[in-house]
């Protein structure tokens, strides 16, 4: 059984010193992605001097920016993280959001025959039917090693004998990757998945996510609830 | 089992008349996506008259815009597909490709229990291999009814259950979608998927969908080979 | 002077008679994209039956879809305008909306030196502004022929030789483009560009698109005011 | 007149040493956007060792990956440029590359009236020929000017005036933003842009940004020449 986990392994770092002294602009503490984010809006009025005090603060710029929806100034920061534990089902739906970028783990490629499985959180306080569930996957993958053996022994190369076995393991099946998005596209994905009509396996994770992107750019997720979006 | 199987259900139709009537130029028996791809090509150059033998033709036109590897004026003209006896895997390839798009039978919603299996062409000549595969559906699907039976027993919604049983789910389950693309985004999954390097079942399948946008828009793939890309 | 002009010159075609024969499903009347658009709802949950009156229509299914924000199933058809009469500073707005696609008169291969020049509606009730706008026009063009023939007369080819020249064509300057988007893409638009909010110019544009939108697809838009969104 | 200047304000960086501890991968030196594309593309094969020496480097790793055209790692990292000294012209051909994303001056909200013009690359030695161009930017800005004030009078907002005064405005008049694309999106810009058969200006400009970027990223764009593409 695998445990999802994510790491914050890249991001985008801005040269504040830079950026002032090309504008004329003080970035007053502000740093990284959520620092861009407001250098890209005052571009936009070539405004770098701060006479309101409501968007004076970094805080106070993006809150104004969000209110006014104006999100294309956060495209210019990412954020990747490298993905454990998840199923192949949450993959599927992760993939439909197309300004994400990935890079998976291929099963065409890597043995499976190894592969945890993923269980559902719905089975998480009942283990009777967990055990079943991955007893199922543990069938999958026999059945998965049988075929690419076989397939080997009558000479079939390894990558096609793997991407042919593949066709019997479970959605639950672990899958790994990178996975980058701009914080623009991570607000739009998480709106729609920290969200209590989302699959509960991409909504636990979404919350993990959440969780990383307001340490690394609190202003830019200052409007995101602590609860999943949408009511019950 | 399932076997695949396309139906194009729309695709885009070119008034030629009004276009004419707006420009002065002549569509000469051209029609449907390819004529508008010429049309929108001639539109950059405000070049309604036809001076050149070579590109006087509507598949002269497009054979010099392919060649000049313009291919933006094929993104004005869509092909949309109703597909059926495909995997989850051929799937899960399929939407890399963020220029298509598409609506998915969900497995949160569908009642899988009596889902078909998609049989890698691998085992196409492995009668005994096959009969092992499907068995193993078989296996996943029973595992699947009980879990959704027992869930709902236990009060669970009937979406939760269903998406928590999907779990188990083999990729080779079938799926079924809507797939619309333009003939630019088309152009380019079947250079990557009608590829002797790509994996066989989305080979054979984009083979299928090659067949029918010949048909449909003979000159925007007047360059694509009948066997697939690639050297073996 | 050159007044704006849009042309539906395009627009994706449902074959309704194969989609019914295929499911089961029937379209009731209901044709074209928005057709398309409810069968690719369907699709999702294999829902070919409309047991419930309030989503049997095809005006009451999109509702309802337009009502969950699941639009994804309006990118499946697409409408084509053929566009004349509006200025460059409007295509530079549009251009910004990634999901239309373009094909765009070339500045730098078409002769600009009789291009027509767009009034801002604001000049609309403003003679005597509006005809120094168009002689300041007058006077551009007139540099740009200059510039033109003094260029091929010392041997700089007449492509450079007018995309040189175009520096100093003005952003009134008529452009003329062929510009497609799918359902959705349109929407999106639309909500930012017909809105109190927008460039005037831009507004009534958008105004025109929507007019003809309403009538392509008049359950897709069923939602969109007779008047810009937002308040002044 | 406005002299062009991009300066790399944002990039990605890369934790390499979590990246490390999470696979038991060694960076060996490398770092940033291209040691994150190497570790994304190990990641589809789960791939930590480096038995082959062709590809034990990330020079040599991502060697293979272009010639591959694996291009999909590239995706993970970005960078970002604050562009001043460019036309309007060359926005416009810019902003058609939907993978990139900007942060532009308004013209609707920034005054004008002193905006300075570029001068196109072909007119670099023939002072007397720019002199005239300039004249006629001269005068443009002279009747923005005065319409702004006229409108003003007259009761118009600020933002009204000027977003319909700049009509006058020419291609020609400096814009200034922040550009962001992630590595493989600047791959595909720059292999047509920074091409023989492009936009004089655009081309110059390519140049400087592929200059910055295979500073920046030099395994990524080892394949890319110190001339432009294409052959006169």
């Amino acid at each position: 059984m695998a445990e999802p986990a994510i790491h914050l392994i890249a991001h985008t770092t801005f040269d504040t010193a830079l950026a002032e002294k090309l504008t004329g602009w003080t970035a007053d503490g502000a740093d990284g992605g959520q620092a861009l984010a407001e250098f890209a809006g005052r571009t936009c009025y070539q405004s770098w001097k701060k006479p309101n005090p409501l968007t004076a603060s970094n805080a106070g710029y993006l809150n104004n920016i969000l209110a006014q929806q104006h999100e294309s100034v956060l495209e210019h920061a990412t954020a990747t993280f490298y993905v454990e534990g998840v199923s192949r089902s949450l993959l599927l739906e992760l993939e439909r959001h197309r300004h994400l970028s990935f890079s998976v783990l291929s099963q065409r490629y890597v043995d499976e025959s190894e592969a945890r499985m993923v269980v559902p959180p719905a089975l998480a306080g009942r283990a009777g039917l967990a055990a079943q569930l991955v007893q199922a996957g543990t069938v999958a993958r026999n059945v998965y090693a049988m075929l690419v053996a076989e397939l080997e022994r009558e000479g079939v190369p390894r990558k096609q004998a793997r991407e042919t076995a593949r066709a019997v393991l479970p959605n639950m099946t672990e899958t790994r990757f990178v996975v980058s998005g701009n914080l623009r596209a991570w607000r739009d994905v998480l709106r729609r998945r920290w969200h209590v009509a989302a699959d509960a396996e991409i909504r636990r994770w979404s919350g993990m996510v959440v969780e990383e992107l307001r340490v690394l750019a609190p202003h830019v997720f200052q409007d995101f609830p602590s609860e999943p979006f949408g009511t019950v």
